[in-house]
């Protein structure tokens, strides 16, 4: 089962406070540019949005040209933003527990999701159900957090730093012992799952995919001078991006 | 260019004393058993060794039923060894720098490279010409150091210790900064190179090639017992290994 923090109130306060600060947080800075430039030509294409939020990217690809779009998501307080935002005969959302994907019963050209399988446990699970769903030569855009911010995760003190008081190296841990980590963000004991790199990818492999592209987003100089926290991305990424389309099996 | 270290008798008579503690090295306890494990069926194959050493996997592969073995080495040192411990007909030693691979001027079903391809600093260039020299449907076996060991390289203190002296974080600095680090291993100012997940990965696809598996090969309990250092890789993996397939250009 699916994380579901987002229904904490005190967590969607202060998730939406860091959202709407459009342009300042990672996710508009450092996320959605390096999803943007890996994004297909979305003209005539059936897209489902997993962990779809408050709707954003739905309503983007229905701008684009897809053609219909599914949003999933298993927090209420996040769909009803996107039900209230939207207003396109294109998309549909449902409030599904990401790992009752199936229940869409439908297939698509693109399986598109952002920031939130790391909120399952059973990826390699997850990974079926999406292929099954997934025609063949169909397209799978996934990010998540970085496996090496994950592996710490919930450790006192992240980052070193030396004598002036620069971040320098990353205290890295448990990078091979894959499972749950708990942190505080917003509130206490956020739940999130780690995975190796080797797992992710392998797991997206068996699913039926093939690899096509493997992003670490690194800021650029702008975005460090809005948010200069993101000058430590040099040091351990956070996020990873994996592009992968659907092969028959053989 | 390729670093030519094993041509440096002080760093050849301290690898040489390594590798010849046999079963009881980073080698021998965890990267290539986890190599075997992936190695197809070889009867019948072409197989090319990229930095082939001392010669003990073309003699292995030879065993296993290949039906001609080319293996390639910078160091003199290496192949002396190699010729002088191989007494086979289907085995063939060039002396060449991994980038000058093309000289071979033959195409295989199988090209294999253990612990080699990060002494050199083009990698996107070497795995074309791989990918040139590799059959439709061939494949590719490839170790390597782990990018999260590779890129804080050369660091004073590389593990955090606690209260009790055990090992329980790495000092992950510059992972996604590519490029030339040094080190003492044996001698003084080894050279390798580091490249983050994501640029081997897309190197390796760019090149024609279908990943199918990317291992961080984890030591056994019975590993652990021989080798007790071997039980910090829960923290870090030091070693990863990724498996392709010629696939035509689209």
């Amino acid at each position: 089962m699916e994380n579901n923090i987002y229904d904490n109130d005190k967590f969607f306060d202060g998730y939406i406070k860091l959202r709407k600060d459009e342009g300042r947080n990672y996710n508009d800075l450092l996320e959605q540019p390096a999803m943007s430039r890996l994004l297909p030509n979305m003209q005539g294409r059936r897209v489902l949005d997993v962990g779809c939020g408050f709707g954003e990217n739905c309503r983007q690809f229905s701008h684009d040209g897809a053609s219909y779009i599914v949003g999933v998501d298993i927090s209420k307080n996040m769909l009803a933003l996107a039900e209230k935002n939207t207003d396109d005969p294109l998309i549909r959302y449902y409030n599904y527990d990401m790992m009752d994907i199936e229940k869409v019963g439908e297939k698509f050209d693109l399986i598109y999701s952002s920031l939130a399988v790391h909120y399952i446990e059973n990826f390699a699970e997850l990974m079926r159900k999406i292929g099954n769903m997934t025609y063949e030569d169909g397209e799978l855009l996934l990010s998540m957090e970085h496996p090496v911010s994950t592996a710490s995760r919930g450790q006192k003190v992240d980052y070193l730093t030396d004598k002036n008081g620069n971040e320098f190296a990353y205290k890295l841990s448990n990078y091979m012992k894959p499972g749950i980590r708990k942190d505080e963000w917003f509130v206490s004991d956020v739940v999130i799952y780690h995975r190796p790199m080797g797992v992710i990818i392998n797991d997206i492999i068996c699913a039926g995919f093939r690899i096509t592209s493997v992003i670490e987003p690194m800021p650029t100089s702008e975005a460090i001078e809005i948010l200069p926290a993101l000058k430590k991305e040099i040091i351990r990424p956070s996020f990873l991006i994996i592009k992968a389309v659907k092969i028959l099996e053989e």
